[in-house]
Parts: C-alpha cells; structure tokens; sequence
C-alpha cells in the first residue's frame, strides 16, 4: 500500500505542478497534461524516455498519443490517489519534454 | 489525399482484419483493437516497434497506453476515414504482437 499525498504534501509538492501546466482530473485523484511535440519522432521519442524512468520507477502513467501529442494522467492506484510516486513521474516527465 | 477504401477493397481487406480483433469503432470510419501483453516492458516494447513502423509509413495511430494494455485506433485523416494505410498498418501490429 502506497500514502496518499497530504494535505500539507499537496500544498508543498502538487502546487508547483500545477503551476507547471500539470491539472487535477475530474473525478479521481490524479493529474493529468497535456504535451505537444514538434512531430512524431519528437513525442514519441519523450514517451520512449519516460517509459523507461516509469519501468525504472516500478510507476507508470496512463497515457495516449496521436500523432505530436502526448496526453497524461497519473495517479497511484493501490494508493487510491495521488502519491509521492505521481509528483516524481510528474517531474521527471517535465525534465524530459 | 488517399483514397478511402472501397467497397470491395472493404470485404476483401477489411474483413479478415475484423476477424482478428479489430472492430469498426463508433461513431467514425475508424478501426479499433485493444493489445493485451504480459507487463509493461511487453507493452511498450510493442509500441516501440509499431512506433518505427508507423513513421517509417508516415501513418500514425491514435493510441493509448496503460500498464499492459494498448488500445488502438486507426484512421486516416486525409482520407476522411480508412485507407489502404491503415489496412498496412493494421496487419503490421498484428505481426509484432
């Protein structure tokens, strides 16, 4: 079983995702956004590295591309909600975009 | 623009497609099928191959991607619907899978 986030975590953690273009989904405890790429290569190319940090991670997002857009949501679900695991796939993700 | 498909390129090309897993999805002239693998590294490993294949076509799938799960959709847009592209593709998947 994973901890859910906080409410203090939340404030720490979550914030600057969320200034960062990261959202809230409706209905779930979980973040979602959106990346656009240059192409094709350049998308897929970011899922192929965050791929890697998720399998590494032993996290991984739920996600769909069509075409130069990447679409993300992450939520932990033996946590039932955000965790600490979302806020360090989140940031890796920005890093790597 | 490509040439949608016709009605007799439909019952010879698309059918055995339809036989194979894939489904007419709702709503639009689209092919759907949802890959199911061991784990994740199966997953994206499939993804990642397809993901070669489709820009080596330059014809890309809409597609979504959760844990070991791979849900796709094909269509082409310059033809407003399926085309022969999508028909290659289509078997190309089936082959990696």
């Amino acid at each position: 079983m994973t901890d859910k986030l906080t409410k203090a975590e939340r404030e720490t953690d979550l914030a600057p995702l969320l200034q960062n273009g990261w959202s809230l989904a409706d209905g779930r405890d979980a973040i979602a956004k959106t990346f656009v790429f240059k192409d094709f290569v350049e998308a897929f190319g970011f899922m192929t590295r965050a791929a890697l940090h998720a399998e590494k991670l032993n996290h991984h997002p739920e996600w769909s591309n069509v075409y130069k857009t990447v679409e993300v949501v992450l939520t932990t679900h033996d946590a039932d909600g955000l965790s600490a695991k979302d806020v360090d796939l989140a940031k890796r993700m920005d890093a790597l975009a």
